[in-house]
């Protein structure tokens, strides 16, 4: 909880050329505006640059090209934004549990826990669940029965695993998400209504997964839901039944995958961006905010769909208001077109 | 949890059909395409009817149709995906905790708790509640003052069901869902800014109702939010107050109604269908997904609005960026038409 | 938990001009279609004025010219809407939990609990954690280390508040919400995949805030994110890393901001309205439902995009499929607009 570290000790974590003093201490990390005494700052916008002969912070990471225009003190390397997330680490107020068993902790006698896991007040852990060493559960959590979490997991307060689900190592799962809840699975019984189809297929997460908060991952119906390593998702996504995710995939806040949709590798859906069920999306795809892709895209871009520039209502509706004649409005248009020619 | 079953069982338990050895053992059910030995399989999609003759099942549940062209075991029955959701809870990996109150349970005296009910690990049951034969609430969830709960219930880990609320038999509600939260209702106070609205209805809930994860439900500003019977609501959907909902409706993922809305008997709102504040829905409606229902629908059918197929973004962006132009090119097309005569 | 007054003690909180009996007993609050003996209603939506002269109400709030087409009991005020609001909290039927510490809360040594504070069941108070007088913090909810909580605060349970944010005076929160988690924020890494930006910032939260269920508000990268005065926010709301919002603006269901994105005072995001990252709306401004805003907005007024009105889906198909014409067909019709002159 100290945070306060040389200079040198920063260069060396991030492997920069350091010009200036290494003994000078660096109790803090900030944006160039707001850096001051004791603060280290970054430039990675070219936009800020102008912030760079104004800034009162006490060190910076700069291009070799960034650094010619500065005379303070700073570290030198390739790609200053990738060095500021490296070091922002060291400056993570967030407290680290040290390891121990909270006594109101509930911790079913068949779990196998690490002796180094945190359990804090009020976390429950269900029968054969396995908990890796360095794992931290939060406040309130439920581990489910069989569940199976790797090495360095850190889960926060009030998150449910259900049963038998599998994550990886050093997975991130913030509070109020679910995973492995049922997958949405009734089929139509008539005037009885729907008969519900238990979902007896688990998750499978990655290693080096980031999941945010009041997020859901469904179980799968048969077989599993599936993670790939690396993939970072934000709060309020819905990972529906037996969705398959590749590796490094990103996933934005309200975005989501309907039943057995893939999504590819190195994706990015935006904020809101959905995949209708049982469909495919290839690697390398992002899905701009919104987006709702309903059939397969099968060669790597940027996909749009659905939405305009916002305008001024009476506007917006004048013009919404002709899209029920569009189609009407194309057909009319070739007709002109040809008594035209 | 053994999940060990003769074949003839099965025939029995879903009134089908026998072809083959009543005796063969079923340990597991699957798909088509990954059922092994001991696993029993069923096709309902005929495009996997390619994946009959060459599946590894011990046996599976078909159609006379589809048996004809099938010489393994097999069960034969109407319906084969109803059949499988009626047997896939025999296959369920998850937990029957047995009946009984976890120590660390915090129950008021003077509620009311069947003696078969099971309480998980932190419950809490605030003063007057009601929960009826067969009720089982998992870890950490909140049962508010005098709610009442039907028999049969089923709370998963972390739910919040408030105060008052009423809830049917064989309600299966998921983690992160929180029923009878106030409704959004504020009364505008010039520069004061707002007044709450103190929500004093409740929320009601019929029977066979099953709810997803990080679902919302509000509490009624004066009478009670209503949900039918039968109805199937996925996660993170939103209901807000006095919304009151037809049985046998099924709302998907993102879908939401706001206040005062009310939707019909088996209506569809697929995965991010809203509906505003009070319209009102007639029986038998689909929206289609992402669909806003801005107007009273009075005519059974499938609804849509608003979502586009995804394109490549410049191509989208190109399009889209005439939106604001459709009303003005509508009428200069009539004009043309009209010089054209 | 009596709820009984009489008209007169009603008049006096609402300052209204009382007509008729004082001493009559008023023991609920109802629609003026409900309402019925004991029970006060309102006349708020003129739609609504010919249900008065059937209305069963033991009194009635009106403006002073609805009264004069009414003869029963009735209190006299400006606006009756307002004084149905004022008079709300009167007859909620929530329970008021009496001061006091629950054996099975873990309240950590160093934390600054006021004797009157309320910690219900396995409620989990960190290091460091502030909660000043009166407040109220349900059963399983989680305050992390070194929080401050404001003056009667009341918090639901389940919910998760994060360490180190700040929330003031009269903060109502609903279950399942998490503040303060991290921003989703991440540097590229190449092949290494992404690296995650740990979030030191915080989340400050001003007076008379209501939050709903199920809503996130993250905190910021290197600052804070803000919340003003006076704010009311709905139920899975989504409030990015570094999002400032401006006093006395509301956020209906699903509506969110994503990172640093600005919201002026007196706004009003409706059902999912949604803000792109990084640019500012003004004071006054609406998005209507499902609106997207990608744009700096810096005039106030109401402003859409994107939605139109629900079609049958065949005939929305058809004119959806022209979208991807549209710019073709703005740049023929301009053609033949040239050759016709």
């Amino acid at each position: 909880m100290s945070r306060d570290y040389s200079l040198g000790e920063i260069a060396t974590h991030l492997a920069a050329q350091l010009r200036g003093n290494p003994e000078i201490r660096i109790t803090g990390l900030n944006s160039l505006k707001n850096a001051g005494a004791g603060q280290i700052s970054f430039l990675s916008n070219p936009k800020y640059a102008s912030q760079l002969s104004i800034c009162n912070a006490e060190a910076v990471m700069l291009t070799a090209e960034q650094a010619e225009s500065y005379s303070g003190d700073c570290l030198i390397l390739a790609n200053p934004y990738l060095a500021y997330a490296k070091l922002s680490s060291w400056f993570d107020p967030a407290p680290q549990q040290v390891s121990g068993t909270h006594p109101s902790a509930v911790v079913h006698p068949s779990a196998l826990v690490k002796d180094d896991v945190y359990l804090g007040p009020n976390v429950v852990v269900e029968a054969g669940a396995v908990l890796a060493s360095g794992c931290r559960i939060e406040a309130n959590s439920f581990i489910g029965a069989r569940a199976v979490l790797g090495q360095h997991c850190h889960i926060s307060a009030n998150v449910t695993l259900y049963h038998d689900i599998v994550i990886g190592d050093r997975v991130r799962v913030h509070s109020g998400t679910v995973i492995g809840a049922d997958g949405f699975g009734f089929a139509p019984d008539g005037d009885e209504g729907y008969q519900k189809i238990h979902q007896i297929g688990s998750v499978e997460i990655g290693d080096n997964v980031e999941i945010g908060a009041c997020t859901t991952i469904d179980r799968g119906a048969l077989e599993n839901t599936i993670i790939g390593n690396g993939v970072i998702i934000d709060n309020h996504v819905q990972i529906a039944h037996n969705v398959v995710i590749g590796d490094n995939s990103a996933l934005a806040a309200y975005s989501g995958l309907a039943g057995s949709a893939t999504l590819g590798a190195n994706c990015t859906l935006a904020g809101s961006a959905c995949v209708v069920g049982h469909i495919s999306i290839c690697d390398n795809v992002i899905l701009t905010a919104r987006t709702l892709a309903t059939k397969n895209i099968t060669k790597p871009g940027v996909y749009s769909s659905s939405v305009t520039s916002a305008l001024p209502s009476l506007e917006w509706r004048k013009n919404a208001a002709r899209m029920s004649q569009l189609d009407s409005m194309a057909r009319r248009l070739k007709e002109l077109e040809k008594k035209q020619k």
